[in-house]
């Protein structure tokens, strides 16, 4: 017997690229999972509680695929000065750039940690997040590194939502390793990577001329699969050094950015099945000119999803809805486009589409519930969230944690 | 006696470009107005209600000074037509465009769109808004804009804001009137605006190729300030039709968008005193590449104020914070400047600027408390509101409406 079904609903499967709309459906729940999903007329009977949706929309819960929503301090002050025209070396003299939120997150405990990043997921949770992945990188030695990936699984203890923790310590080389970056890559492989093994779910690397080379890259990536983990890359940001195809041929899950991509990396992440992850927040917040190439991505048959890219330094975003319309406005996706983004291929993004961003019997029942019209509507208003209740494995959830209303 | 005084706070008074800060300042309000605002050492004792900030930042309430807040229905479905690359003629047939924003809202009662809108007002709250200009301008008859005025001042029954109601019959021809736009213009002038007399705030109008042509704009000018209103104009945003310059032979207020303006517009405005109010939401939605002349506009002493310019078809945008953060990332103001178009120059784009948009003795007291460190954050983050609270005329308003925390 179903615990829970969801009546009068308009639902969207996400399973096809039409999003799988059933204009009169249902959705059921057992156990946290689906047990059913389809038009309204074929839903089981019995459930211990009946939900009538009056019509709203029903999507699953939305996935946040590319954060690094847990860092403390802000980098406000210094997004000041680059507007009033501060050069780099003036920002980097006043204590600016990403080491400014190293020693912020080297100062902070586990709970100070989870304290200053729960705002920022309760902003997501509020635009229907239930899953969402949560990079380190900030930490950059292996205690500080654990620390980080501790406190984005404290969160998930905190808050009804699925986290994905990645461990990101190839991120940047911290100061105490200036000009060492090789001997800083030998401890992320030798000693980090073994180290989180139990505790991420996955590997990322920051592949660009201001990060790790192609061949430090690598480095990380074989020890990240000797780990037994999956891959990912920030690749071609801010030029092509051809991270994606690098990392397709480790079977990366993602390559997320990609402004730079030329037709080798588009054909290595097809051919590999990775998932291009667009970040249009960092494209906007850096007045970025480069766009990703959206257009061969899709006639080459890689799929795209849309995250926040949450951070301090270069996207201070906490609106998965406002990614969407960025990537709409600003990269020319189309609604739907979008709408996958967030759910089918940004699960997949993170190897999670055996189990949620779809509708399908079996996967567990993240659903957003939305008050609005259209699907179109989600992404179309900036600021306002049409949320009308997250539910996550199951469980209704107070409803907009913004307006209680809908 | 003050009935209430905040104290331990870091104010930003905006009584100057530096914004008027007292690092360590008190405010305090009797009988809903400012009685004290300085140095915390000096502030009176005695108050009925003593507020520990605990640090936080003070600043105005904040302003948004060109909204078309009340409307019914979306345009979402046109713009996913747009972004699947429907045309201009596409959409019309399939109803969309301006003309389907009239029809919903002739269809809506009073109540219908005091319902309709008040999410979106209540989104801007959570923003620290306590100032909202609203217009007319979706009726197109004199029944329909009578009211939408009075559903925009109903708005201000129902939360505690102040709304500034402008009507803009001017906004567009109805399509009862195609092809006789000087007639629908004889009706605006002769009748419409003396009959909204007492009920608008200042009189807008359109120019523009889309909109009115010079001498149909001077005509609603002539009659705004027969009937002894204040005028604002939309202006120079697809083209340069000089209206911001005709219009600031009128005393107009403000002229607002400002794409297209030149030389000439520019040093009108100057002499005459009008604010330039930019809308950078509406730039960014209609992906627009021309921007407003900032410098030329500083250079000449022409205030500068930014606005969401909320409304259903070119800026379906809800939060002011997130309309500073375009106007600095796209349109290259400094953070000050976004501060004081929020706050002092907004209030003179409203002809407020003896009431509120500035913390000093005798005006409203209407603040915003925020949970930051530097006031750069506020329009840094892009989603997560730090507002704390909200005080309307003197009474502390349950602070963040959205979080409840700080
Ligand atoms: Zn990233
Ligand atoms: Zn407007």
């Amino acid at each position: 017997m179903a615990d829970r079904l969801w009546i009068n609903a308009r639902v969207a499967t996400m399973g096809d690229d039409g999003l799988g709309i059933i204009e009169r459906g249902a959705v059921a729940a057992e156990g946290g999972r689906i047990c059913f999903v389809g038009p309204q007329a074929d839903a089981p009977t019995g459930a211990r509680e009946t939900i009538d949706c009056g019509g709203r929309w029903i999507t699953p819960g939305l996935i946040d695929c590319h954060t690094h929503l847990v860092y403390a301090g802000t980098r406000a002050a210094e997004w000041r000065m680059r507007l009033a025209g501060a050069r780099y070396e003036e920002i980097a003299a006043a204590g600016g750039g990403i080491v400014s939120t190293v020693q912020a997150v080297r100062a902070a405990s586990e709970a100070d940690l989870v304290a200053a990043s729960l705002p920022r997921l309760d902003a997501m949770l509020a635009d229907g997040v239930t899953t969402v992945e949560i990079k380190s990188g900030y930490g950059l030695s292996l205690d500080d590194e654990l620390r980080m990936l501790r406190a984005a699984k404290a969160l998930a203890a905190a808050r009804p939502v699925r986290v994905a923790a990645t461990f990101l310590g190839a991120h940047s080389v911290p100061p105490e390793y200036k000009g060492r970056a090789d001997e800083y890559i030998a401890l992320v492989c030798d000693t980090m990577i073994p180290a989180v093994a139990g505790l991420a779910d996955a590997v990322d690397v920051y592949c660009d001329t201001v990060g790790f080379t192609p061949a430090q890259t690598e480095r990380v990536l074989v020890a990240a699969k000797a780990a037994g983990l999956p891959v990912k890359i920030h690749a071609e940001q801010l030029s092509d050094q051809h991270g994606a195809a690098l990392a397709a041929r480790y079977g990366a899950l993602s390559a997320d950015h990609l402004e730079h991509l030329g037709a080798d990396g588009i054909a290595a992440m097809a051919a590999a099945g990775s998932v291009a992850v667009l970040l249009p927040g960092a494209y906007y917040f850096l007045r970025d000119e480069t766009k990703p190439p959206v257009a061969a991505l899709v006639a080459a048959g890689v799929p795209l999803a849309v995250a926040t890219d949450c951070n301090p330094g270069t996207s201070p975003l906490t609106s998965l809805r406002l990614a969407m319309n960025m990537a709409a406005t600003l990269f020319g996706l189309t609604v739907e486009q979008c709408w996958l983004g967030v759910t089918r291929h940004a699960a997949r993004a993170l190897g999670l589409n055996g189990r949620v961003g779809t509708l399908e019997v079996g996967k567990d029942c993240d659903l957003a519930i939305w008050s609005v019209e259209t699907l179109a509507e989600v992404p179309y208003h900036m600021g306002m969230s049409p949320l009308h209740a997250r539910v996550f494995q199951g469980d209704m959830l107070q409803g907009n944690m913004f307006q209680g209303n809908g």
